[in-house]
């Protein structure tokens, strides 16, 4: 039988979702409790894997297992279990055709940049005390869109070899002492919306021009794009199946 | 020379706004930059005096200092100096006339609950997972507004004597799996907000009939309303000049 999870967490304390021997993962404490919980050692596929420290409200996951249980008391369950900067907010039977990473359709990820200094939104956010043009870092932003290579802003050390992406939509959106940057897309490389954030806050600071950006996109080389923005302002915001 | 500061706290971490000596409290913490920064030793009085637990985006306080410094200068050396739970968002030279408290003629708080378990808001929010009657709710909350004695949603242990609230508005409401509720009022008791969110909440999970809303706000009498909602769902949003 296949079970479908719906996961949120907070990133700060984890080396990411995908599970790595002898590191804190989310994947990991999911597992870990999954064992604890169904006394079964099961393996769980997410939909996106988050990088350290990123954060999501909407991550999707799948794992079989034998066992029979209540969806609503193993939902209860693994939030006694793992620790609160991970909650479970779905447990559901489901056929074996569904995939988590597969079966995905769409991923929407959210940037979060606040123009003065928060208390509240500090694990969530990104800093950035100069004037930004956001007008301009629209405009740029409105290249991304479409189905293209996005090699210069995947991180290098993956043995990803399509490099391919379609981007339905990549906004900025103002929200009083917010910005907001929204992605949603087919798929994202790794490192690839803080690579897009960090390129464009440049273009935003004026450090480099908006007609830059195109150039930038098809050198297909991770070298000419701006460093990546910070890992705390990054959340998966939902997974489209 | 007097001068306003706007900060934005997360208040997990303190016990409150005012200062108690022994006791990590926010303007304790204040007051220590600012000695510091100064070399003077100033006192900081606030708008609104939160209980241990509360946070605020909102708060504004103010202090008189005979030194001369620069503002911008001024706010980036307190966030360097304070925690990074407290964030100054603001520092500007006001005339003697203003007080963060006397002149303040209304506050706005917000109170959030997730009916769903959240890990990034498992700080700022009060989750509950029963079924609320939120319709039910926000009929009892309009019986909040006016000038009237809340002497019933007070705190006991005050040496208040004019429980008298003018509160401008009162509702709640829904966003997703977020509940919500917004309130505004020239002045608040000790305990205001959270006792009427607990009264509210014991309304929409059926345990008390709405009708008997009214009778608890006349009896002026604290016994008669519900226990108050935890501090962490508690926000001093703004405060009004």
């Amino acid at each position: 039988m296949r079970f479908r999870l719906g996961i949120e967490y907070e990133g700060t304390e984890y080396c990411g979702w995908q599970f790595q021997a002898g590191q804190r993962t989310i994947q990991g404490e999911i597992e870990r409790a999954l064992l604890i919980a169904l006394k079964e050692k099961v393996s769980v596929t997410g939909a996106g894997r988050t990088d350290s420290g990123v954060h999501a409200r909407g991550q999707v996951a799948h794992f079989d297992s034998m066992r029979e249980f209540e969806c609503g008391i193993m939902e209860r369950s693994l939030n006694g279990i793992l620790p609160r900067d991970i909650r479970i907010s779905e447990v559901t039977p489901t056929d074996n055709t569904f995939h988590a990473r597969y079966s995905a359709r769409q991923r929407e990820y959210c940037y979060y940049i606040t123009r003065r200094p928060s208390a509240l939104l500090r694990r969530f956010s990104w800093f950035i005390s100069v004037p930004l043009d956001v007008q301009v870092m629209q405009l740029a932003a409105q290249e991304i869109p479409g189905s293209k290579n996005f090699k210069s802003f995947s991180r290098t050390d993956t043995e990803v070899k399509n490099y391919n992406c379609n981007v339905n939509n990549a906004d900025w959106l103002e929200q009083d002492s917010l910005l907001l940057f929204k992605i949603k897309a087919d798929r994202f490389l790794y490192g690839m919306v803080r690579a897009l954030v960090g390129t464009l806050v440049d273009i935003g600071k004026g450090k480099r021009d908006r007609s830059e950006f195109s150039g930038i996109l098809n050198a297909e080389n991770r070298q000419m794009a701006g460093q990546a923005a910070p890992a705390r302002g990054l959340i998966l915001e939902k997974v489209y199946y």
